[in-house]
């Protein structure tokens, strides 16, 4: 039997942003009623290297299909410089959870920004105003491409801000993207005027500025990806309704981890988690919202949920590459 | 850049028994050195199937190499029955330490049963007397031909019993090796009167008695891996020289798991871990001694050794298949 070898351009054109939308939404759904299984990320720590490995298995039952899989994914902030390599790498094993035959390899790089996308959108979806046209960006690096592409697939975008202190990344973006919206680089503050905001980038401290955001902004934090690594500014998420993907990830290395750990944040400024609202137990925006926030840490289950979409459409269309990789003789 | 795929016959040649038990060994003394990182295993239990995933990621440093890798694996006891599959599955992924760029693919199948080969053999070349001819074997399923293909390189073994109720399965077995060994079928008594015993089945209750075992005889229990199940009669292990491979491990799912719940068994009845063995900490075989028995679950940096291995000398030979999975683009 083969496994379906899928790279980062098969990954690519299969994780249908669509349809990867629709897949993690019902990821959260599962996670809200209980129909998944995700131990925790666990973490090998090597410091000899400036690296660590994460191995970020799970299931996840949706309506009508279910699926199961693995992400083995790494930091590791010296590769840019000593190896031309990127800092973060992801290999995805994608398994049948009947009879656990592993499906596909694919990229898990790709697949990340892809997912990572996703869940920005549905959060959006739910949580900005419906009328939404811009959307501000703050980091101009790998997992920005997917925030537009995702979320102008849930609210009808035309005006995009990128914020980015590298020239040639911000040039890259609008160049990627001039011809669809009308885009432009600009400062955080301009970014943080739009309808909505995310930010994607790996800095330490904040710097979104609480008077910099818009009076109705929905913001998605998705840079924040460890202990003491925040980009928000004070007050921002203490005034927000705000939303996590997961308590114990996001209190331990969220966006809201820094004020947690400092006591300046607890449980009742939270208002719920993104699973509470994809399942309507609790509203999204309301009218009478202000500035709203959404903490993703990235689950496994959005892996999962994506691999299943990228699968299923590649194996549709006979895309990947074929590989007989696992000994399925009986004896 | 392009990743390694090490399908079942790949993995076959190049892990060569020899250079596996030494790798095998080296984990085993780096782990009793604390040069390892080993999260515990997380499973994923689907009832609905039958069946489980568990996740084995694992980090070691031997003296002059490290090496990093995840195992993903299952155990599905319908998979033969119901989709003409094996019950377990393996997919390995082997990375380099240094920068987490996934350097291989292999089958991970093959690979376990060649890095538990190598186990035993590890054990029997510490416990076995130094002089051992024959070796029984319980057990004649996909688990055996690497017991007595590893444990020939460590003893000069010629005699081999090999019991199991499948007249297919022994003569398969006997099939195989006909040629280099004396090899027949027999009973499990008198398979555990040879010099070495390997006993390698799923059996959830014991199937050896004490009386049968031979009076210097050791035996490598390799079959059991969940709690509830082991291999060994009454007595046997409690009045043996008995060694395992990890206290948690071992006293959750492994050979002594049954006892140790039942409070038959206790740490003062442990001789200690093969690490201890090894590295010297501790002496194997004593004039002594007489029956010893080595608890083997199955560790992952015995996978990640064997990994290495396997990986370095198909790159050596130009083995395998080159495929660019991942996506390493800076931008």
């Amino acid at each position: 039997m083969k496994t379906l070898l899928l790279n980062r351009d098969d990954v690519g054109e299969n994780a249908r942003m669509e349809e990867v939308i629709v897949a993690v939404e019902e990821a959260f759904a599962a996670y809200q009623h209980g129909n998944v299984q995700m131990p925790a990320k666990s973490y090998i720590d090597l410091p000899e290297y400036n690296g660590d490995f994460r191995s970020m298995p799970a299931y996840m039952a949706a309506d009508d299909w279910d699926a199961a899989g693995i992400k083995w994914v790494n930091v590791h902030t010296d590769n840019p410089e000593t190896y031309d390599l990127p800092t973060v790498l992801g290999t995805m094993i994608y398994s049948d959870p009947r009879n656990a035959f592993p499906l596909a390899l694919m990229d898990g790089t790709t697949l990340t920004r892809k997912r990572t996308g996703a869940a920005a959108a549905v959060a959006t979806d739910h949580l900005a105003v419906a009328d939404a046209t811009s959307l501000g960006i703050v980091g101009a690096g790998v997992q920005s491409y997917t925030q537009l592409e995702a979320i102008s697939v849930v609210r009808d975008i035309d005006t995009v801000v990128v914020a980015d202190k590298r020239d040639d990344a911000v040039e890259a973006f609008v160049d990627r993207f001039g011809d669809e919206f009308d885009v432009r680089g600009g400062s955080i503050a301009e970014a943080a005027q739009c309808d909505v905001l995310s930010t994607v980038t790996p800095v330490e401290s904040p710097i979104v500025s609480a008077e910099d955001v818009g009076d109705h902004t929905h913001i998605n934090a998705m840079g924040a990806d460890a202990p003491g690594k925040n980009e928000l500014g004070e007050g921002i998420v203490a005034n927000a309704k705000l939303v996590i993907d997961d308590y114990e990830q996001c209190t331990h290395s969220g966006e809201i981890n820094v004020p947690w750990s400092r006591g300046l944040l607890s449980d009742e400024d939270l208002y719920g988690e993104l699973g509470e609202i994809v399942t309507d137990e609790k509203p999204g925006r309301t009218p009478d919202d202000g500035v709203s926030v959404f903490d993703s840490t990235g689950l496994a289950i959005q892996d999962v949920a994506a691999a299943h979409v990228v699968y299923e459409r590649a194996n549709e269309k006979d895309n990947g590459t074929p590989f007989e990789l696992v000994d399925t003789r009986l004896r």
